[in-house]
């Protein structure tokens, strides 16, 4: 390859490459003496140090043979809510009840409740010191959902806390309106009628600012119906907006299968998904995000159907779900551990699904999620002799530097 | 209470206390106003800020409200090894069998492999990260056990690393001798003469140079049987070394309740204990320390019988067990979640896990492990709205300060 280089390019030679494209036939596309060469914060060139003759005036980095991995993606979480369930957490483990918990405020109405009650400062407080310790580890791009308002004005509040982190800090914010997260508690036995708000008023307000680049509905027996959440897609679909589910959770209620059929970029959870919805997300090319801190938090016992996402070719995504409720976890290196641990991903999966399969959950994969030409220069630097060690160490930061738009 | 000032004083002050004194009628034993005042490294007083009348000339820390706990104890570690087995993790995910990866070069084999062959330069070196991971997160005083190196040099060498950490590094170091951690290759089909090996030169030139602080044997089908075990510890015993038992992991050989014949400080593990075990452990003052690291790692369904210990008055600790082969975790934080998620205990009884009871598994109770007048000052200053915090949330380190010595 001929290479043009100028002082405006940046160069991160001496590495091994993690460059997980897919289909390479070298486990993690890996490039045992590679180079990335960076220009206006994007790849220009990612592969073996052979191929490149000169690289000119540009400012070379010497990685001492460290691995580069893609920046890590963390493609469902709900980052930003007020407070926390620390006291639900301790009271459920001294034996109270879930009447005595939501007596004492518990449950998802307490933090819908703080959420509320915060400021806009507050709330990105609260969530820039968790984004903190993502971007400890190697996040570049982060997903953000609302849902812990639930009136017009804290989900565009919380939407607009979400867009300021991603102007703020340097990291890439894709935000996600999660309106039907759950039914508030003025709307009680009225689910109809606050579907009605999400669908109309309140997504109003958010396309018109903007807030949202996706739309997501809680598909489950505890939150919104297949019909209910088919209205939300429908008025989000109406207004140019993806949508993602959170489907099959603690149920099968073929939620996946219903999204897909709205294209859906991704569902979510999965824990109790049939084959045939795998099929349907096979053909619409929906990827299946498994989230196991949720399934440890919550102690389940039914896992993702991994083989069979695996035999039809459904790309798998792993993410944080970062929540106060059922999955207080903001370590993408845990979650890699516990995809391998409790899902039985391999290493090289729980990678992917970190990094290509996330950006592919986020409809970013032109953009992020490969060590590619043309992709934004997002890269984490590691300390590690092979990439398995990302997902086997537990509790133990081995990021060297990390790179986002080739700063 | 009447304080006399002078200028070698440490004050910390304006602060919350979880001071972790038992049966103070107050969870945490926690003072909300609390003051800690140290004198050459020991503290004087920790207590209500309203029972010191003056501070005088001594140097005061504004702790601005936030939280003072005893520093972390990680009382049960193989922190000191070579090489890491990361390759395996993934062999294994990927479907390798067990024979396949004995014949990669897999397994405790592989440990011991690299043990040996490391000096000790690259041992210290490369324990020294994972002892940097604990420290991150608040630890003042860890235990290492050797057991990975199995003949008489490479177990000197290792407990000989593990001195030299305690030395070169701000954190108490506690040593434990476990040669009979596993039949070393050379010795198989013949344990009885490694543990006279073990029994013998080891111990004689470990004693000789004063290298562990107490003796640890791996009572197991896999591993020694009751009547080694008790070789073992009469041959400790006759040194005036304190032992300890890794017991009742896999099976129940009765390992704790012959520990505790021996007076020992503590039998760990303990999944398959039975109520004989428990009760015996209660008579002896033997302290139960509970390893969910690894119950995790290897995906174990069988739980220590946590409500037969409490109702038995059995202290519990919580340690990581970081090792490279079932547990390569190295953080104290993510041990409480897992021992409140895995095993239900309480957030408290996790944080005493890890200081007063940590303590005690030690034979360290007098001098670490609760913030009391004539204790080291030993502090973890966490940036937090109530203790449960430490447990509740999953990677994430509000560590703010750590003092060891008092300083
Ligand atoms: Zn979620
Ligand atoms: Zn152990």
């Amino acid at each position: 390859m001929a290479t043009t280089p100028s002082p405006s390019h940046r160069v991160w030679a001496n590495a091994r490459l993690a460059t997980m494209v897919a289909d390479t036939g070298t486990p993690y596309g890996a490039i045992e003496d590679g180079i990335v060469i960076a220009r206006n914060g994007r790849i220009v060139f990612a592969g073996p140090s052979s191929e490149v003759s000169s690289i000119g005036q540009a400012e070379v980095i010497d990685c001492e043979g460290r691995w580069i991995t893609p920046g890590l993606i963390d493609c469902h979480t709900h980052l930003v809510y007020g407070g926390d369930r620390a006291h639900e957490f301790e009271l459920r483990l001294k034996g109270a009840s879930y009447e005595e918990i939501a007596r004492a405020g518990g449950g998802i109405v307490s933090s819908v409740k703080a959420t509320r009650a915060a400021s806009e400062d507050e709330l990105f407080a609260s969530a820039d010191k968790r984004l903190a310790a993502l971007i400890a580890e190697g996040v570049t791009t982060v997903e953000i959902k609302s849902g812990y308002g639930l009136d017009t004005d804290s989900e565009v509040k919380v939407l607009a806390v979400a867009r300021r982190l991603g102007r703020e800090r340097p990291v890439g914010v894709q935000t996600t309106f999660l309106g039907a997260h759950a039914v508030p508690a003025e709307f009680k036995g009225r689910s109809g009628d606050y579907v009605d708000l999400v669908c109309g008023p309140m997504l109003d307000a958010i396309a018109e600012q903007n807030l949202a680049d996706a739309v997501d509905v809680f598909c489950e027996g505890i939150a919104f119906s297949p019909e209910e959440t088919a209205r939300v897609f429908t008025a989000a679909k109406a207004r140019g907006l993806p949508v993602k589910i959170h489907a099959e959770q603690l149920s099968n209620l073929g939620g996946a299968a219903l999204a897909a059929g709205f294209g859906a970029l991704s569902a979510d959870h999965l824990e109790h998904l049939d084959e045939a919805g795998v099929i349907a997300m096979a053909k619409a090319g929906t990827v299946a995000v498994v989230l196991p801190g949720a399934f440890y938090f919550l102690r389940e016992t039914v896992k993702p159907p991994i083989d069979l996402l695996r035999q039809h070719g459904v790309p798998i995504a792993l993410a944080t779900d970062a929540n106060p409720g059922t999955s207080p976890l903001t370590s993408p290196l845990m979650t890699m551990n516990m995809g391998c641990t409790l899902f039985r991903l391999t290493p090289e999966e729980a990678l992917a699904g970190m990094t290509r399969n996330a950006a592919l959950a986020l409809g970013l994969q032109d953009e992020i999620g490969t060590l590619e030409a043309g992709k934004a220069c997002d890269l984490a630097i590691w300390e590690i002799e092979r990439p398995a060690e990302l997902a086997y160490r537990i509790g133990f930061n081995p990021l060297h530097t990390r790179i986002r738009n080739g700063l």
